[in-house]
């Protein structure tokens, strides 16, 4: 059933100066098609709960105006900096909740399922990345800046998932 | 100035699980009151994006209600485990997101610097907070549970701090 219906996906890598997204449209067998992409930023010398005021928004103004039905967002369990990913944490929970008030259906991919699922390995790089997302949805050059390019290879990620294959139930009688 | 109209301070100690608060009253030279403390609890068994949509309409609620000029909330810097503090970075975000769109002033206080505006010590235990919130209000009994007595803590940080002494600036004449 997964493939009956057109559904359009959001895509988000959250940062609290970028936040990169990217919108993808995906109609049963058809090729995957590009509908936006592109960044929010946010000024370094703004207050925290402001900068968390425009991503909110900002996002919010992405599903106004696309109406996706999928959420898909780089999860966040490691860090060097254990600072700047409590940090990022705030960004993310602004982003979160946009989906949820939206009544979005969230799905969170750590970085590595998101590279693995794009470019075929975990330890894809940026370019690797960046190559790929243009590849795939056949564009005339790589989004720019990469953030862009991996909000749209969240939104990859969940697009390319295999469809779970149909399963009949068997009804069995029960033995004791 | 800051004492020539009363002041209501909403405090947090934000979580994911449970996030404390406690409104209190402060007007001129008067004793501070306690308006209303309690905490916003959320379901385990609920997805992440849900709990933060429940302890941001719970803080905008608050806010609504007893129309507070301030926030004043515990900061998070340390993490003994960084998953933990990851994700109640994300319940910070969208309770900082509830202060920002209701246009209060907010104030981040390191958790040490709430024991000792309450308790005189950065060391106080949770028992001591409890205490010294229990007598700064004249409660009949103390805030439960604790996380409701941390909010309130988070509170009197703000409304117990040292007004500014009032300095006259003086114009000197510039030596070369």
């Amino acid at each position: 059933m997964r493939d009956a219906q057109p559904v359009t996906v959001l895509g988000i890598d959250p940062g609290t100066a970028i936040t990169g997204y990217g919108i993808i449209r995906k109609e049963g067998r058809n090729p995957l098609t590009l509908v936006e992409c592109g960044v929010i930023r946010t000024k370094p010398r703004d207050a925290l709960p402001q900068r968390l005021a425009e991503i909110h928004e900002g996002v919010l103004e992405l599903i106004r105006r696309h109406k996706p039905t999928v959420l898909s967002i780089e999860d966040i369990f490691y860090a060097r900096n254990v600072r700047t990913t409590v940090v990022l944490g705030h960004a993310r929970g602004v982003i979160l909740l946009a989906g949820a008030q939206a009544g979005l259906e969230i799905h969170e991919y750590p970085p590595s399922e998101i590279k693995k699922a794009v470019a075929g390995t975990g330890a894809a790089t940026k370019l690797q990345i960046q190559f790929m997302v243009t590849r795939l949805l056949r564009l005339k050059s790589a989004p720019q800046p990469s953030d862009a390019a991996d909000g749209v290879a969240a939104a990859l990620a969940f697009a390319m998932m295999p469809d779970l294959p149909r399963i009949e139930p068997i009804r069995l009688r029960t033995i004791r």
